[in-house]
């Protein structure tokens, strides 16, 4: 069953950027979704329009206290010219837990499924397919009720934008420094760390730009309370290989619940590698570096799908991760997620949902 | 001299509410100041113009990674009918300290204050002058810029946007029963909660739903660390009298630098009556209740002045202050600060800036 979107086509198609020089989030397609909320009728007039400018009263809640969730997820067109999308349905899970973290009311995610595949059915033709390019997707949700008043509103706007991207590596995939990060805090205990809110990533802007000035690419985040355990790496989940084993810091509600996370872990498991999820003291790292176990570690999110770390600077000390070369298993993982991803590759887990 | 600002006046003014129905934040003045920053030009384009939404790309990155910064004062009539603000120069000053916090350009704090004046002189006629009532004032920034990459925007739109509120108290000052929160955190150390940001208020929304589901009308906030220190309520700052010496906790960053918690301390300091700023255990307050030595309770803030706390629940205690009735140093300082702020008593301190 199709659900009913009003439908409303671009006059004007705009020309296709250049695949080659596409960056990360700039460039936008023709159409885009969206839905409102009232708090008396629910959510209402699903439709999917010109992608254009929106009109938003100043005293819109999300301006003022960010009240707004978001989801990031990918489309590729596989060999037979199809468009797939990589396990949609963890991503609008995901978008209900940060709605009930924000006070936000819940979407329908099997209606919101479907709004998607009308939209990208709609713009298909946008979906690049050179090596590494792909069409990102952004669900969003922000408060528009205009009104000052600190509690959560009785309107919401829910939009899907896209914009195709191009390969994350476009030299190839290569390892890169990361900073420790032992000042600034990205999330809390008992705070918003778990749930895909604005206010997570722009907190992290500071630390971010210390660690760009010290030469690094990115900032592997502590806990909050002890600064003690690792958390994250920049925006994606983090993994370790020590002595054969992968780790990676077990789900808390300051880390974020990645898709491309968990589909490591369960492809980990189908190689039958050991992969354990629990709290990572940095300690346990730098020893393990000094005693030569430190094998492997990358970053896992939907942007960069895998990111290999070649360096880890903390405090005064620097480690270097297997010669600054990308690890066996990483480039592995990297590999399987991307075929899969494209279709180029069997997928034996029902990840990939064609349209 | 006066800061250049086109202004163009709105062709129809509304009507002005009834100052005995005005709620907070929910109506708007006829006018509103808007200036532009694009990363080449600095700061441009100053302007006062009618009140009316404005157009936004889906991809402005305050959707996205909530970028944004807010002030919050007010305009009060004095008994000469005149136009006064209360300390803006201090609401500026911690605009910029904000905008440092969130990566976003400083604003010259002279101008703005140039500005508001202007946009304040024009909708003088929107400041009521009932009892209780004022013209508050929002200045606020958002990241405008269309992208979805997670770094700090190269534009940015400024707004100064007025409301005419009522009353806080429309049935006279009464004291008020708190929850303290001991799961949900609103700031962590090295996060952005001394920050005026959006992320810090939305974080907050759940545990004001669970406190006002058991009765409660505002929630008491622990540190994120160990959940053992006093740090705000609500959105306000936090006071104590113990034993005749009024306590606060000391600023750190997670706590808000209100100015009317500093006006507080600058005003208790003046009447000679012992004030310390410092890390307050909770186990501290509730050991005062049991020897009864908890005498008053009470928040500050720009919307309530001061609010008195007759009732704070810690887990399965109930400490009553002061018999559930408004202390005698909390009357004095709620008297004192709004007949400074309203002009109708002397102002020793040269707080209050007449238009």
């Amino acid at each position: 069953m199709e659900a009913t979107v009003a439908i409303t086509e671009a006059q004007q198609k705009k020309v296709k950027p250049d695949p080659e020089t596409l960056k990360f989030g700039k460039t936008f397609t023709d159409h885009m979704f969206t839905m409102d909320y009232t708090s008396d009728l629910g959510w209402i007039q699903p439709e999917i329009k010109p992608y254009a400018p929106v009109e938003i009263d100043p005293a819109a809640m999300v301006f003022h206290y960010s009240q707004s969730v978001f989801e990031g997820l990918k489309a590729y067109k596989n060999p037979n010219g199809e468009a797939v999308l990589f396990r949609p349905e963890e991503n609008f899970k995901r978008l209900n837990r940060s709605n009930k973290r924000l006070s936000i009311p819940p979407i329908n995610e099997e209606l919101a499924l479907d709004y998607l595949k009308q939209l990208i059915e709609l713009e298909k033709d946008w979906i690049p397919s050179a090596e590494g390019t792909s069409l990102y997707i952004r669900p969003f949700v922000i408060a528009t009720e205009p009104s000052l008043q600190v509690a959560p509103a009785h309107n919401y706007k829910f939009f899907i934008i896209l914009s195709p991207v191009g390969s994350y590596y476009p030299e190839g995939i290569h390892p890169v420094s990361i900073m420790v990060e032992d000042h600034f805090t990205r999330a809390a205990r008992g705070g918003t760390g778990t749930a895909k809110t604005g206010g997570n990533y722009s907190a992290g802007y500071n630390a971010q730009a210390k660690a760009a000035s010290e030469g690094h690419a990115q900032v592997l985040w502590l806990d909050g309370v002890e600064k003690k355990y690792v958390e994250e790496v920049g925006s994606m989940n983090v993994f370790f290989k020590i002595n054969g084993e992968i780790v990676t810091p077990q789900l808390n509600d300051s880390i974020l619940q990645g898709v491309t996370r968990k589909s490591v872990i369960e492809l980990l498991k189908h190689w039958n590698i050991p992969v354990s999820e629990r709290k990572i003291p940095m300690q346990e790292i730098f020893d393990a570096y000094e005693s030569g176990e430190l094998e492997e570690a990358f970053g896992s999110g939907t942007a960069a799908v895998i990111s290999p770390i070649g360096e880890l600077t903390w405090k005064d000390s620097t480690m270097i991760v297997n010669g600054r070369k990308t690890g066996e298993v990483t480039k592995s993982l990297y590999q399987t997620l991307t075929q899969i991803q494209t279709g180029k590759q069997e997928d034996p887990f029902g990840w990939t949902v064609k349209i």
